[in-house]
């Protein structure tokens, strides 16, 4: 399996921005950007054999762990679009998946990394990917550029949420948690329009630490830092960490 | 142009149902369908000449006024579905477009109606479809059958607002206006949890009567029928009603 062909390691998915997927400038919304990288990383893996479907048989499933996507403009609303993702890194218990996205001239307008683990849907622990694929998911691995900064750590240190919400029907996914992308969505919420039409993101990264569920409520805190960064700490009931976020705008 | 073919009449369009896209029984969300469906006819009239990108040269768009979806069954996550559109009538102001939905083995499962006003996007204010089309809009009607009941009369008698909340960056759509698929997102959060544990939605109604904007405050009224019906009827800013919907479980 050492000679798995470059075109077979980078997948390549195509897009429409579609006219409900663009925020009010008409720009694909992040949201749903992150939606479109997480399904390639299913495409992806399921295409190659090592994806979530086919572990679902064997009790063990892909949970994503850090998303950060840099861009320095969005596609259009009915713009056709490009996302390439392929594996950069494969450790024991996680690996590095990357992203380019291009617009419909083919220019590339943005990266993303992600990381995820794969757990044992029973018993909810990590799994180790070395035993579970041996030296096949490595394999894959593709020398493509990523030039974009890792997930950072982030700290927040703001002592009164910002916002509280309830999590509702339309938020929970199959697996009764509040869904990866309703995250991003309930983060972007926290500014105002009139902050939009001044800022665009340009710079968003999420780190998922546990999981919530449907009535949970979440408190928002938010610390603004230099340079139009925010960092954000979601928790669930004011008790335990659930996610923490950071957005850079221009 | 009286002998456009039936071919020609039908679109069929071809869907997956993604993971994000379920809910958390697996099956594909409401508010997923219906935005499937406004792709639908925005293909559909693209394709042949009389859709919101060749109208909005010319400052004309389709509005869409009235929904209503009735259905059995919706496909589970990962099934592959089809949606089928044609126009059933044309009148002045109106036209009514038809839907069918079908599963992955291609049984019918469900059918929506809906009604689409074309405006002015100068004015505002709605065009007569005859002077703008000719018979041209009405060569493409297509006989096929739908065999739910057309959108209702709602009146909702409720003097207390059961929730109340603000629209946000992520629910305006690229018009400054509360997208409408938001709408019928929010409808359905109105309901808890373990209520969509014994009743799945078997109709939904929704008729857009005014637009709302970031920063409003919506309020949701809701009369509890009999027959597991609810009639819901949205109030922007307390003053003015934007939206009237009936939701009826199982």
């Amino acid at each position: 399996m050492s000679s798995v062909e470059k075109e077979d390691k980078v997948g390549v998915y195509k897009y429409i921005a579609e006219p409900f997927h663009v925020d009010f400038r008409g720009k694909l919304s992040l949201g749903i950007l992150g939606n479109h990288l997480l399904n390639c990383a299913g495409f992806h893996s399921n295409d190659r054999g090592f994806g979530m479907v086919d572990l679902n048989e064997g009790n063990f499933t892909w949970v994503l762990s850090r998303l950060a996507i840099e861009f320095k403009d969005m596609p259009k609303q009915y713009e056709s679009f490009t996302i390439t993702s392929w594996v950069e890194n494969v450790y024991r218990l996680f690996t590095d998946r990357n992203y380019a996205l291009y617009n419909h001239k083919d220019e590339c307008i943005g990266y993303a990394r992600s990381v995820w683990a794969m757990i044992n849907m029973d018993t909810r622990r990590p799994a180790n990917l070395f035993e579970l694929y041996g030296a096949e998911l490595e394999s894959f691995i593709a020398d493509e550029a990523c030039p974009i900064e890792k997930p950072s750590r982030i700290k927040v240190t703001a002592k009164e949420p910002k916002v509280r919400l309830k999590v509702k029907y339309t938020d929970i996914d199959i697996n009764r948690h509040l869904n990866s992308i309703r995250y991003i969505e309930h983060i972007l919420d926290l500014f105002p329009l009139e902050f939009y039409k001044e800022h665009g993101v340009k710079r968003f990264e999420i780190a998922y630490v546990a999981e919530c569920y449907f009535g949970d409520e979440l408190s928002f805190y938010v610390d603004e830092l230099e340079n139009n960064e925010y960092q954000i700490e979601i928790l669930r009931n004011d008790d335990n960490v659930v996610c923490r976020s950071k957005v850079v705008f221009n």
